[in-house]
């Protein structure tokens, strides 16, 4: 692995303060102070708070937007489709958890063209997964129920993953993919 | 239907208002304008924020935890229970989504004994659902998937539903009902 640019640890440090007391509270004192730095050094490396909450959505916002499009317009099947959307939020919670407490908690505290584009970038998803679903209805692979309800209730157990799993001590990375692609395609009875 | 008390009136605009901007931030003056009375009248039906925010809040949780101790103390099937946990959810979110905004967003706000006796419900509730699915699991009627993604799963779900259900013009209580369940305990493949 190759060390973390100063940027990078700046933004790492910020998405914990952030999960903790929201962005809205935390002043780029505390994020110094958090680092042990000075916070006329922060600038060095970064302009501004808004720039450290851009830079930990729209990155997570790109790399959901990347893997959806791999995933959409790949051939495989709706089932196979859902597997790896699965997967995808899996690993970017194992990877990035802090950030996404921001994103959950924090996207509206955007601005400007940052705001558009997460709102974009989040809508598209959701109708690429939407589409993903209708298709699998339509090709009866997957089971005619309501296409909300299905979307809805996929969506908002990935999405607090984030919340639930670090506080997991006895799941492996390698049994949380197996189980829960199981419980959300196939059900539990 | 009995008419509202006005004590009842008073929870009910607070707990739109407590939704909207989260309960730290709203004022008894906010509440009053909201209603388009005077502060000062509130409180010949109300003691303070906080008595408001603990009668939304443990209101629900005691709820939600006569239900389940009925649920948990049936003779059916741990599918059967399964079903009525979520008809449950389903049920209390239809009555009242506004105030599940303040248990899921403002809890933390809760004071001493009222904080205790929440966590406490809380923590029962969850212990009960965990119990329903390990002895469906020990009687084969539920599959043997790790037990807390199963528990996660569901109820990352139910738990979000006060959300997602608001802004759905287009599904009527009966269909959700139905199709939740299918989703969830049947899957979607």
């Amino acid at each position: 692995m190759k060390p973390e640019s100063r940027k990078q640890e700046i933004v790492n440090a910020a998405a914990i303060l952030f999960k903790e007391k929201g962005y809205s509270a935390v002043t780029m004192r505390d994020l110094a102070t958090a680092m042990g730095i000075k916070a006329a050094s922060l600038y060095n490396h970064i302009q501004s708070k808004q720039e450290i909450l851009s830079t930990i959505i729209i990155e997570l916002a790109e790399e959901f937007t990347t893997g959806m499009n791999l995933i959409v317009n790949s051939d495989q099947s709706a089932i196979r489709k859902l597997e790896n959307i699965i997967s995808l939020h899996i690993d970017v919670t194992l990877r990035n958890a802090d950030g996404l407490a921001s994103l959950n908690n924090d996207w509206m505290h955007l601005e400007e063209e940052n705001l558009l584009s997460f709102e974009k970038m989040r809508n598209d998803y959701e109708e690429n997964f939407r589409q993903i679903v209708r298709k699998g209805v339509d090709a009866k692979e997957i089971k005619s129920n309501n296409i909300e309800i299905i979307v809805f209730s996929t969506l908002s157990t990935l999405r607090t993953l984030y919340l639930w799993y670090p506080k997991q001590k006895n799941i492996d990375a390698g049994i949380l993919k197996k189980d829960m692609i199981a419980v959300l395609l196939q059900g539990v009875v």
